[in-house]
């Protein structure tokens, strides 16, 4: 009988019960499908007018916006959580708090190409999907009511996605979430008793200790963390300490395009074509670089269903330890 | 085009958002079926041999342990995310730390017979389901390592069931959980600055607005919190202050019985036989009545699925507002 382990994520300050006595190989789960390609699609070019105006893209030159040509583009979500216009107005109801839903919600179709995710595009294809992350963040961020940008993707049914075609989500928002506010904290925490950053220290014993390593691509590596949530959880961060993604320079932007797809490409290949989600922690807008405070990638594949315990204590139970998980990603052949 | 709300929960200190952008009737949701009744199953009476031998259970007099004749039956988890033998043996491992995974993990088989959940059984029936929680919470609760006891039970597969017949489950931790040190943090901010308690309040002010208020049973509410996570979230607190469940009489337990059962039924039926959680929250074990900690239940629809965006932020985006939420559960006849 392997005793189970309880784990502390220091990032998060939360512990995650890693269930060895219920541990499973890659084949044992029930992965729910990515589903089919669609009937109808209206991410593909011709079907420009079935999503709302475009708010950016990189196309072909000589071709107009809203029509076809273009090789990524963003618009707005069509069902926004949370909309541009007009002011917080913040109030009380009783007990109650609440303000208005103000920021941005736009989609970034990766492709043209109607794919699930983009690890069929090259890699100066994905390079250019960065790069538009990078340009909306920065856009964004000159708005002064907001303070906060999540960038994520929702691969497969499972993980959220409505639309089949690979499209990635940027959310603004007018207050930095609650979990991004425990990282900065985390973080902050240890800078000031040691004098150095987490994330930094966290890249070195890796590198060392090399048991949850998955890619080392030389400016960044991909590996499981100590404290995974879920089964094949993995994160990405640049070796170089840098607090904001957005202040990224094209050759690093060429080396991410080039671990991101290959760590997507080992998720999709070992765990046969799996739901799953990434997204981006990078410091709040207006912060100027922070010394304590890393962004990285987190890439989670949903294995597992959140179930009442998780919901009612936040504690995860992860029946894969991150060591056999680092061991059969690195083994995927890609 | 009704603009969004952002809400904070006050027992959370979350802000969730209400999309009614994105509002939904509950014919709109594409639900999960909760599954159809194995071919085999292991907690029939008869099946006594294919789970672990029975902790407890209330039983016809007369018929032996681990036979047939129970009506209530706690068996240990097969498959423990926590194991009750050894110590907790705290170590790190360079930056990370780690302990050993103490605890218990219990099964309560609420019923003789194979149906997703109780709400088919006797008002007395539940009641034993209710007072057996309280007989494991208080058992537990002697063992001095321990230091937080979870009650949760999962309804159909994408609540995260792995078995189809009605059960709970009970899982008692060396640490109390942070989503309840937080619950715990905030209750007690809003106690010493205010000299009440946070959920008498809330019981309070959800009687006179009544306008997410689901049943009224006396001595109990269920209401939609102001800020639900999900659509069709339900929250039952009894009127008068207790920190415990397990304190509860059996009058109490009597009239909890009807409402749980009662909340339980206008769910399933208005839902479809929607998949769904509830969690008791209950203050930690060894502490004596606490006058800020009030203990209640969290019944959770999963009529939406986390994204890359509740990940990564901790926030939740809800289509469903808790005010047309509780109308429409109110208006479900059962």
């Amino acid at each position: 009988m392997i005793p189970s382990e309880l784990r502390k994520d220091p990032l998060s300050s939360r512990w995650v019960i890693i269930a060895a006595e219920r541990a499973k190989r890659p084949t044992d789960f029930d992965t729910d499908s990515i589903g089919d390609p669609p009937v109808f699609d209206p991410f593909s070019p011709g079907n420009e007018d079935k999503t709302p105006p475009e708010i950016a893209s990189y196309r072909k030159s000589g071709t107009l916006p809203n029509k076809a040509g273009w090789r990524v583009r963003v618009v707005p979500n069509k069902y926004p959580a949370l909309q541009i216009e007009g002011g917080l107005n913040k109030r009380g109801e009783g007990i109650y708090d609440r303000m208005q839903g103000v920021g941005a919600h736009e989609v970034i179709i990766d492709t043209p190409e109607c794919a699930p995710s983009f690890t069929g595009s090259t890699d100066e294809h994905v390079q250019e999907v960065l790069w538009m992350y990078r340009d909306r963040l920065v856009d964004l961020s000159r708005d002064k009511r907001l303070k906060y940008g999540m960038l994520f993707k929702n691969v497969g049914r499972a993980a959220g996605a409505t639309v089949y075609h690979s499209h990635s989500q940027l959310i603004v928002m007018p207050i930095v979430p609650d979990l991004i506010e425990e990282k900065l904290a985390a973080c902050k925490k240890f800078f000031d008793y040691r004098g150095r950053c987490l994330l930094c220290d966290i890249a070195l014993q890796e590198l060392e200790q090399k048991s949850r390593l998955i890619v080392d691509s030389g400016q960044f590596i991909a590996f499981a963390p100590y404290a995974a949530r879920t089964p094949f959880e993995t994160c990405i961060v640049p070796k170089n300490h840098a607090s904001h993604f957005e202040s990224i320079n094209q050759p690093l932007c060429e080396e991410l395009a080039y671990i991101l797809k290959r760590t997507m490409a080992k998720i999709e290949k070992g765990l046969k074509n799996v739901a799953y989600n990434y997204m981006f922690f990078t410091a709040p807008f207006h912060a100027g670089e922070q010394p304590h405070f890393h962004w990285h990638i987190e890439l989670v594949p949903r294995l597992t269903r959140q179930a009442g315990f998780e919901w009612g204590t936040g504690f995860h139970i992860n029946p894969v330890p991150p060591e056999d998980a680092a061991e059969f990603l690195r083994s995927v052949k890609i």
